[in-house]
């Protein structure tokens, strides 16, 4: 991985992360990402869900999307990966700031071949919620056809992380305004039964290892 | 509001919206955007925090950051505001998708005059966490001069939702596969004082309003 002056953090340095573990956790903590790309010569940005495997980035979309149908030209794009995790209330306005992770890369998409798309859009699967795919009804030929999945090598990327306290200016700890972490929670809630579900259809695997086997 | 060939939604177009009243709601649900925008010929997106007044979105940032230095200029740029409610799990992988509202719209910003700086900033501040802007101490002309607020106008927007159950085919439903939808929470939680808090400073109203007058 190579940081280029593109991705190089220039802002508040301190938050910067290169290592590639940290990253792919990033990554991985997450689902979904904004992707932007230039169309007819005005810049576009589309959130779409993601998946990771290795050093690739697989997205899938509608073969007829306007998304895909610039993917698979091989635009330029720029993927941004972002979860905020709370508000930072400093005594100072000027250093209020939020508690975040967020990954910006750069690249170019390829499309994937027929032969590999099934396993493609098991990785995007597994990444979402892992398990779901083998309890599920595959994809028909048809419903194939209808899409088309993106490959996106991870090249050059970046990750930003702030954490802990608000930092304000020395003379401003004598103040009398509180200051503190306001959490944003982030987690999967009581699952919710399709009102046509048939009867006598547990929760499935997938859901239940997300709640510690189905305790809730 | 007008809806050009750019912001008119072709994918799905049942989950489109484009009643401003219910745009404005989706905006004011959410406090970060991912701003998309060609620098040196390539696409970046860059997530931060914004406040709408009116038809106007408002971001700000460090005087010498790249997105600002950009804005600045009057660059074209495309707002994304993502906010993702529910995995929806279907019996079929082809169905599964996700509910979320989302706000995509362009435009191109305009820096805030020295003079209305302060107020744009109150606007920001209130649109994250009302109240907060009367606790804290004002910046002073250090801090201003280190900010800049950028003014961009919310014309060609459009907005897609999608709640609900899953949408199977009709002959999935009859499948032996869990199928609804997975919430994913998005709230404040319990706020966490600075380490550094002096003692007997209370909650103050911006938090506690959020908790139902402090019971949390």
């Amino acid at each position: 991985m190579t940081n280029s002056i593109k991705t190089k953090i220039k802002r508040v340095p301190k938050n910067a992360v290169y290592e590639l573990e940290r990253i792919n956790d990033i990554i991985d903590n997450n689902f979904i990402c904004h992707v932007g790309f230039i169309h007819n010569s005005s810049p576009v940005v589309i959130p779409t869900m993601y998946g990771r495997k290795e050093n690739f980035i697989f997205i899938h979309g509608a073969s007829v999307s306007r998304l895909i149908k610039n993917l698979e030209k091989g635009v330029e794009i720029c993927i941004a990966i972002t979860k905020v995790k709370a508000l930072v209330l400093a005594r100072s306005a000027f250093n209020h700031t939020l508690n975040y992770e967020s990954v910006v890369f750069f690249g170019k998409g390829n499309l994937v071949a027929e032969s590999d798309k099934l396993g493609s859009l098991k990785v995007i699967s597994d990444h979402v919620l892992k398990h779901r795919w083998e309890e599920v009804r595959m994809p028909n030929q048809k419903e194939l056809k209808a899409t088309k999945v993106i490959r996106i090598e991870i090249d050059e990327s970046s990750a930003k992380v702030r954490s802990g306290d608000p930092q304000d200016s020395k003379s401003d700890y004598s103040l009398d305004v509180w200051a503190g972490v306001l959490p944003i929670s982030n987690n999967f809630e009581a699952p919710i039964a399709d009102a046509q579900l048939k009867k006598n259809i547990g929760l499935p695997k997938s859901i239940e290892i997300l709640f510690g086997n189905g305790k809730q």
